[in-house]
């Protein structure tokens, strides 16, 4: 891991960009650290360039919050390496959504598994790295979406010890099965009306997990309109499991 | 409103039973009051012997929240005068799921709509009487079960401002068509695998639902497992709306 810039924000969050193998990621801790902190890890739709207002607002509020925030650029996303068969399946997407026809799972496989396989070990080793650095312990949370990454991600890697999934991405049916072997607690936060998504396989894939403690947070407002006070009920999720 | 009892519980609580017309209630008012506090209106399944703890439970945290909470016997439950068609809808629930046999709509409609029908007057004269006593102003709020009552009411009272809802009872399709006609914000919660619910019919009753501001909160745990944390996001709703 090779720190590339290093900013100090307002409020005392030391904000650092960083690059792992090929993977540019952005690393938010507290500019002073006693003890380590726990660390949470902000999924996104990917383009951490286009997202960074919201990714270092949800960074702030951790670090605010007591944790360490890091994230990564997701794989074909920003300034990363196309990958012209995701490409190639979301333009399908999108012409299957204009057309008012339905969207296959044959494309939201093609869309979604690709990028499970190949971001799924970057967080992974990201992960290693993070928790090398002194200043950050643990546990760790997962916070975001791609809901399906997160899924995998709650399955295959047992220092991640409770996850907010926003189910606002497409779910290949394949992700019942290991949604079924996720026992850490989840709390799903679902935009009733998403135009990104299917509601039906957001309540199945939630429906499937093998949670003991699992929540649904269902709101209006759209894709983008997740109402500010959801930020808040994320926040204490988070801090019940990993406080 | 005939006042028949006054106590005083711990932590500075008012609890006052009444009696309006043939219905009994009870209303728990901070002991002392300077300015006229909002009002929940506090529903439950029936029974309010049976349900006491835990509707005094619930009342003394509204009160530290600073409101008034009341709440009024359902039709046909406690001391009340028996519904012998909603008793024989009861029993014919009881034979259906024992036999594991489908709830008819049919059996929904007897067991459900009596009650709404009966307890939205009573809840609407309860309320009349509530806010002419000087320590009770506005706004109302509804909050817990019957869902159909509490929907019901949400249509016909514009003195409730916002209303939790939960929904653990069977609901009668009709109330599909009187849940678009809700404009005020509700607050949803589900326990996921309720015994004594229809979880589809549950979540179109939230799809329904007119309101520009609504929330589902489900989480696991049967009937009468809700957790700890959801009675708090319940009140934090309430405060938005009532504070």
């Amino acid at each position: 891991m090779h720190f590339t810039s290093e900013k100090r924000l307002e409020d005392g969050v030391l904000e650092r960009e960083f690059v792992l193998g090929e993977v540019p990621g952005v690393l938010w801790t507290p500019e002073s650290v006693s003890t380590p902190v726990p660390l949470i890890l902000n999924g996104h739709p990917g383009g951490l360039r286009k997202m960074y207002p919201r990714l270092a607002g949800r960074a702030r509020s951790c670090v605010a919050g007591g944790y360490a925030a890091a994230t990564i650029e997701l794989p074909g996303a920003g300034d990363r390496p196309p990958l012209p068969t995701v490409d190639e399946a979301r333009a399908d997407l999108r012409r299957a959504l204009k057309a008012g026809e339905p969207v296959t799972g044959d494309i939201v496989d093609r869309l979604v598994l690709p990028l499970v396989e190949q971001a799924v070990p970057e967080w992974r080793a990201t992960l290693d790295a993070l928790l090398e650095l002194p200043e950050i312990g643990g546990p760790v949370g997962y916070s975001g979406g791609v809901i399906s990454i997160g899924t995998r991600l709650a399955v295959v890697e047992p220092r991640i010890s409770a996850a907010v999934l926003f189910a606002g991405s497409y779910v290949p049916r394949s992700m019942l099965d290991e949604a079924r072997q996720v026992t850490i607690p989840v709390h799903v936060m679902l935009q009733w009306d998403d135009e990104g998504n299917d509601r039906q396989h957001a309540l199945d894939l939630f429906d499937a997990f093998g949670s003991k403690e699992k929540t649904l947070h269902a709101n209006m407002g759209g894709h983008t309109g997740i109402p500010p006070y959801e930020a808040e009920a994320a926040g204490r999720f988070l801090a019940r499991h990993l406080k």
